[in-house]
């Protein structure tokens, strides 16, 4: 286990509040790269229309696809925002809720909001970079670099 | 997707820390107006003595009630508090957990603690206020209000 | 439903990446013993190898273990570390999520990281105690502590 301190100075907050239709995870991105935002970290609930979770496979080294076809709660979305190159990447995990309250749960792939999502993001004047993950090809944090 | 600065400044942090027998969402929106708080937000665990969540059915825009009358862990609880009108109103979201390990999910409608709940609330200086949305009836965040 | 305040000063936010193999609990807390944290939050995404959670039985006032033996994204999980006596211990609840999608949570008893977890740790000012509760056996924070 690494650590980095991010953070002595005060923290932004924001509250990013997506409306129906709205696509999650490149909204994110994008306002990361408007704000400029080197290290973040969120929280979310609200609902989504329909979402694509991931499972990683560690034996086939990739992610695979868990399609949720119908309306459910957002009941956890916990995730955080560093740089990859140059560009900010989302990392996020969620567990949703199914009509009857049983639960889905996965990476975030993509997800589609209906009516409304409410995140709220801190961003830390420190800042957290990706590199690439020799032994399973993913980019992941490293407080090193 | 609408953002909205809630904090450049530090920010107030409180544990509350709920006791067997305590309502979670009463104590939780009373507390907001003793501190005169206009938007926070928390996450908490501990366990329930039994719970009330809700399932937002999309086609009756209206909330489905899902009973767990069962001793729960409360694996995660996310939520805000936001103002409408002049009263602090709960948004939270909560997976709980079986003897089993299984877990059920849904939005907050009420839950009483056995034996205790450990909420970290953050308060923003910020403050965020809910207006009703036409389409569903729900009062939702607007950062515009 | 009682409350500390646990700050209104800037906080210090660390970033824990682990790394394969690496376990969980007590290398949380000895980060908190290194760096001298008398409250801290926290909360992570990843991957575990496999896991122990755990349910708390009322009859019994006991935990019961839930054994999860397999590769599982790490979907939340949330926590806190306090003094129990000169000693820091971890209060975490995980939700799992399986390859299917299906989820298994409960109290983190132990847990074995695969490939990565992601950390963001958070430490208050202030500083929060557990003392042991009478009905339960349990160490409890105590905010009068």
């Amino acid at each position: 286990m690494k650590s980095k301190m991010l953070n002595q100075a005060p923290e932004r907050t924001f509250a990013l509040i997506f409306e129906k239709g709205d696509a999650v995870v490149p909204l994110l991105e994008a306002f990361a790269r408007e704000q400029g935002l080197d290290a973040s970290r969120f929280s979310a609930i609200g609902a989504f229309e329909r979402a694509d979770l991931g499972y990683f496979v560690w034996e086939k080294k990739d992610y695979e696809r868990i399609p949720v076809d119908e309306q459910v709660e957002v009941l956890s979305l916990n995730g955080d925002i560093a740089l990859d190159g140059e560009e900010p990447k989302v990392h996020a995990h969620a567990v949703l809720g199914r009509r009857d309250g049983s639960t889905v749960g996965g990476h975030l792939l993509q997800a589609t909001v209906r009516p409304t999502l409410e995140v709220l993001l801190i961003e830390s004047p420190g800042y957290l970079r990706k590199t690439c993950n020799r032994e399973t090809g993913l980019a992941l944090i490293d407080v090193d670099a």
